[in-house]
């Protein structure tokens, strides 16, 4: 499967290369991983905070597909292959230092992204300016049964 | 300064309480760090990637004004204090397994977040359905000048 990955050259010793050059280098943490913020092309919410290793990067940059890596399964993740909820990527960016990728995506299937059945993964607040830490759940709505499409969960 | 920490409570071991709880129990790395994204509270454009300990998140949390932890220096960095850049923090949430926090921020000052001056770290795009990798500039708007705000840079 590695072999799918495509050949991304290494990172340039000098910073500013790195910030304005138009070759892609992507900075893998020490796991060979890099942070990947989804967000929904149209509204512009944050959906999900996930990872890519250089072949999920680049399976997502070949199909317009997105594909992580899950880090609990130590697997290839095609976002949506169980629950049909797939990310049609509209737009990749990468950051200055290029550690980071942002994806802009369109949900299909059920259009929701959270494996609770949420649009988004973050559907809870922190409230501000307070001396405690505490949740408040800013959404509810679950738009398909994780049960039903995940069996056990 | 980790006496300033508010007292964060053990993630507890059942997912369910994780993703469904009002406590908040984040879930900092081996490294005691979380990815954090910010996007812009009027636009909801993604602005940057950054990291938060523990400290980092408590000072967010009590002050509405954006604290990181700075990998690089390997010091708290109150986002702004140099650059008059500081980030109003509108609101902050966080995800089903509460491993990653997002920042809806007002920008102030000169209103650009990246080092380099302009509005969005994320200023490169991957064009996607390709073979090849490589970067496209979107932005190369700079909203101040990186070498009068930080020196050498």
């Amino acid at each position: 499967m590695t072999n799918d990955s495509l050949p991304f050259e290494k990172p340039p010793a000098e910073k500013k290369a790195l910030e304005e050059s138009t070759t892609l280098t992507p900075r893998f943490d020490a796991n060979g991983l890099l942070p990947v913020v989804a967000t929904d092309a149209k509204s512009g919410q944050v959906l999900m905070l996930g990872y890519m290793n250089d072949l999920a990067l680049s399976q997502t940059i070949k199909t317009s597909e997105a594909h992580y890596w899950s880090r609990s399964r130590q697997e290839l993740w095609h976002k949506g292959a169980t629950s049909g909820n797939v990310q049609k990527v509209v737009q990749i960016l990468t950051d200055c230092d290029q550690d980071a990728i942002v994806l802009r995506v369109e949900m299909t299937g059920a259009e929701a992204t959270c494996h609770t059945g949420r649009v988004s993964c973050f559907y809870r607040e922190i409230p501000l300016a307070e001396d405690t830490a505490r949740l408040v759940e800013i959404d509810g709505e679950r738009h398909f049964d994780p049960e039903e499409v995940y069996g056990s969960k």
